[in-house]
């Protein structure tokens, strides 16, 4: 079962006026879900975004094929749409709308007091909000979440079972965040005399700006002085780890178990790969992509595309690994060399003694 | 402390019994809990399952061993069975028995309309089941768990407090979640056009086959369109994060921190050793092994054992960790080389003058 | 608003009395809140604990400045303290006073039987506490947290919202504890036998001594047979995981997303940078330092730095990282070193050849 269906059919001209985009072929064929190239069968819209997969799209047995104009396949009913990856989340909404949590508060929840409840907000059972929170409206909270003292959640945003909001944490409007996620907490601060450490107390706050999404399980520190700012629009995966005072510009892209020090500042559409991790107090331009596994201890530039332990130019990066695997041999080369220069000096030596 | 003591003792030849092993000595002995080598006293039992230790065998203050046949100490009373560690599990089992909660739904539980519930289900206090959920008999669910709508748990697995469900996600039978899981959050998929990232809808699920176990605070993600799965008897530590359509095959063990990216699938038993990772859409075959903090980026084929990042053979990481601590030594060398190799050119373009 | 504020200012010399310190200016000026250099406006205290600010200090809008003596600034309002990282906690205490929740515990609590509760225990709504467990005077169990039975939570001890503390953990004195933190899930123990994984029942516990801190979604298993331990003061970053019977000695310090294998033992006073690894059965002498991104997979010797994977010598590591860095212009050297070696063999043969 890889594909999806919802309750009602759709016909192909109705998804192409959804969409923006247009039909070549029947657009009354009927497709009743989405599915991927290899698991479409003829009632499924399938979807061509790569073009290396274009082998198994024209072998698909899904009945129509979602994909860019320009890559047409021939004899098959086609939706063309200019960025087809793009069109699918439209379709996929269509599919699958979202039923949001019957509004209104659990009688299970706990609403501190003073709290401002917008119209439509969802508060579900065993959720707590603290005294003074302003949830705006549509705002969902899910079962069993915790939020401190003076929250802020702007319009429409959701928050999926179990997640914990620390006190004064403000978050803008349609973001979500998955369960599990801790946004507030406090920063890893302390002052260290003769081995014992004493808290520094973590008085700064947590901003999630508009359309941020946190992944399950993530945890978001608060400030130590000033704020931990995420900028607008950027997403962020499972287990990712942003510390305190970190800021983040819009519009990027955290990648699972991604991690960021304290103090460091991530321009904006910054890239981290899984596992990637960045120093504190450190700068990264905008732009910035950071590979899969790597760890950036000092400020990048704009624009660069960085990978390595200490991070470095991704492709210096990789004319260096590929020069370590032939270490081996260079070294035996190295050897060899050593060898023929000792035979050479011995026959100058030999021959000078002849010279003298 | 090191050891453990259940309630009453055992007799040696009677947990000799329970596992299909036989005493060598005193059968009568009795034994009150068991406890390592070091930390055992004469009223334990302890194992010695490495060879490694056999050291510490000859001088456990325990008051019996059990080990394989092959390696008997002298003088001493022994629990012989053919794999030691199989036998431990059960030795422990018979000593602290898992004691399930009380069966039945909490008071305090939330259950949804069009639940089935089966025999001796028991669902903890403040724990949240959605509409048409299925639990089969046996089912644990601890505090504060919740469970979206119709999720299917399949016969005597077991949800420690606080996990997470999403809707629709499956167990089979058998499975244990700790605490802090969460299956079936959204994937990490969007359409970038323009520096703004648009959600892709996840509407997959997640599907753990039998007996498969999740560790503490990890994240399985659910599919986008199709399904994310893990093959049964599967183990995953802690801090896993298994991202969207992600496929394990059966008898995998996932060590702590390990992450695995979108679409990837691994055969059947691969071990990812703590805090790698693999690219998406990669496949990696049956039986491979993926060392510590490795970084797998490419297709791997059966059998191999893998470390490095990127991945490479075992042996030849070994060898180029060796070469790259050699690499300073190296560099003087082939310095010293060029000095010897201008002082034989200078000599010759000399002896060439001098010809001339 | 880079800056915070209590509810009352201070008098400058009344700072300096708090923290042992001594005002040079006016010691009648009052401050209402602590910012950074950057940040602070004229009613704010900043600080200078790194020398490398200055400059920055030298320009701040702030009213007054925590400082070392020896690092005047002329014509300033100073608090000088000889300690200013340590003095600022004493300072932020004093602005931000800790505001423990209502003692008592919520209507919407389940205690468990036999359970201890001291004076001025704190439990929030929908946490559960299982039977028979210990909670010292001043105790902080936050809304949602789960403990399970014959725990033991030591005196003015504060478990954030959602923690969940498996049966039998005993907690010091004065921890905290994060919220998503889980204390005591089960180890990942095995016995593997034809491709069959069978559970080892892990019966040790957790033990955290007095003043430990975990940080969000950190994950602290239990010992198989003996007890995982956390030594006193030792602070544990969010997204940590600490593996069955690990021990860590006094005044640690581990930064998130550090992992630690099983049965490691850390001295005392060791650091664990963000993203570094232990492996399993080894012992980290007394104060070592481990870098950022690092695999420990053998043994260090006390008051080692180290990095790399495999973790060697830090300055070892650096060479060796510009040496790789080198390395495509090393091979090329070799490769002119080995033509120009086969342009004097040639000579070299040809000469023998005339010789002849």
């Amino acid at each position: 079962m890889g594909g999806t269906s919802g309750a009602a059919g759709f016909r192909l001209a109705d998804l192409a006026r959804l969409v923006g985009g247009r039909v070549v072929g029947d657009g009354d064929r009927v497709v009743t879900g989405v599915a991927t190239l290899e698991a479409a069968a003829p009632e499924h819209l399938t979807f061509l975004a790569n073009p290396r997969y274009r082998r198994a799209a024209e072998t698909t047995k899904a009945g129509a094929i979602l994909l860019a104009p320009g890559s047409e396949i021939e004899g098959r009913d086609l939706l063309l749409a200019d960025h087809p990856y793009l069109a699918l989340a439209g379709i996929l909404e269509a599919f699958h709308p979202d039923t949001p949590p019957p509004g209104g508060v659990s009688p299970d929840a706990r609403v501190g007091q003073g709290v401002h409840l917008g119209r439509d907000v969802s508060v579900g059972p065993f959720a707590v909000v603290g005294d003074g929170s302003h949830l705006a409206d549509g705002v969902v909270v899910g079962a069993g979440c915790v939020l401190g003292e003076e929250c802020v959640i702007g319009e429409g945003s959701r928050l999926h079972p179990r997640v914990v909001v620390y006190p004064r944490t403000r978050l803008g409007a349609r973001c979500i965040v998955h369960s599990g996620a801790v946004l507030g907490a406090d920063g890893f601060g302390f002052a260290t005399k003769d081995g014992v450490h004493r808290k520094i107390p973590q008085v700064g706050r947590v901003i999630l700006e508009d359309d941020v999404e946190v992944g399950a399980n993530s945890a978001v520190d608060r400030g130590a002085l000033g704020d931990t700012v995420v900028g607008r629009g950027t997403k962020i995966d499972d287990l990712v780890m942003l510390a305190h005072g970190v800021r983040v510009g819009a519009g990027g892209l955290i990648a699972a178990q991604a991690g960021v020090a304290g103090s460091a500042e991530l321009g904006a559409r910054v890239t981290l790969a899984g596992q990637s991790g960045c120093s504190g107090h450190i700068r990264i331009g905008d732009d910035v992509v950071v590979a899969a596994k790597t760890a950036v201890f000092d400020d990048v530039a704009s624009g660069q595309f960085v990978a390595g332990v200490p991070a470095t130019d991704h492709r210096a990066w990789k004319r260096a690994v590929a020069a370590l695997k032939d270490l081996p041999r260079l070294r035996a080369e190295v050897r060899r060399l050593r060898d023929r220069m000792e035979s050479l000096e011995r026959e100058r030596s030999e021959r000078s003694e002849e010279d003298r």
